[in-house]
């Protein structure tokens, strides 16, 4: 079996960011693939009636800890928390899908860049105009970008997307679907192994 | 440093039964021992704002399957999800709680019959009885455990075990505090291994 692994992640979501990192290497090494999904964490909380971690008391300081914690035991040196969290993550989405339209490795470049825009470098990427900026470095036309944002071609393939997401039952980010069989969170990435490794436990 | 791990848990906590079974293992391979901490959940939820995982949409129904892949994975095979879930786990606290204060290793295997009570063979361990008849079976005085139930000191220090547990951030089951760093959920259980083995990371 060689179906792509469908990673769905918010560009907002720290865990998201860990996974991002991690998730090629995962799927190369088991002859896989990547489907990079952007995903509306926001429109999921709405059907769940959750809501953001940092947001919840008492889990919200823990978090805050475990994403560093996490970061360093992942060693991953360049996650930095943003200042300005939790973000709207409508831009980021809609200019990775529109470039993944046009070519899915574009769209899984511009998705590592944006990442790193936000939890690497502290840049603000609900901002239309600095996602755009950001994509341009990962080889996309700027104003194509820019002007993806604001396309209602582009705004109803990134809710059928998210819809799409919610109907499979993604409610968090990361998620992952193997070969149908879904998983949440990075720390489910040891099952995801041995899930590639050995097939179904 | 050979201070015990501090372990949390919910009497009607899934991951908290897989984690019980994983505990022990892991402190003695490090020298530690381990203090059983019974915790309501029901109470942090209060507080947090936060509901038992299987009630949650789309979470409830991932969760149910992730439960006994999870158990799968980390090989406990005699895990069965209970047809009674949630449950309250006032008595089994109790009746953990009293048989802790008279000998802390009493504690701990009374804490391991009533979960594996609940969680292996379906028994309805919210009930004052049956919890008893339970903890007989690990050793201690039957008509002791079921007075235990409706003693008022040993309301008492539930209470301030629970108030305890939710002032030093506990939100979730299974908790662990290492040498006073908090490490929430089973899926953290490999970093606190390497910080046992490691110390800080």
């Amino acid at each position: 079996m060689t179906a792509p692994l469908e990673f769905y992640f918010d560009f907002s979501s720290p865990y998201g960011y860990l996974a991002a990192q991690k998730i090629d290497a995962l799927a190369t090494a088991h002859g896989r693939t990547v489907d990079w999904h952007p995903m509306l964490l926001g429109v999921a909380f709405k059907q769940s009636g959750m809501a953001p971690l940092t947001s919840i008391p008492l889990k919200g300081e823990y978090s805050k800890r475990d994403f560093d914690r996490s970061a360093r035991f992942h060693g991953i040196s360049d996650f930095r928390m943003p200042a300005v969290f939790p973000i709207s993550t409508h831009a980021a989405a809609r200019i990775m899908l529109w470039a993944k339209t046009r070519d899915p490795a574009v769209g899984a470049k511009v998705a590592r860049a944006l990442y790193r825009a936000y939890f690497a470098e502290g840049k603000d990427i609900s901002n239309p105009d600095t996602a755009a900026d950001v994509a341009a470095t990962a080889g996309v036309d700027r104003a194509g970008a820019r002007a993806a944002v604001d396309d209602p071609a582009i705004k109803d393939a990134l809710k059928r997307e998210v819809d799409g997401a919610i109907g499979r039952g993604v409610f968090g980010s990361p998620f992952v679907f193997v070969d149908g069989e879904p998983f949440w969170g990075l720390d489910r990435f040891d099952q995801i192994e041995r899930w590639l490794a050995e097939g179904r436990f």
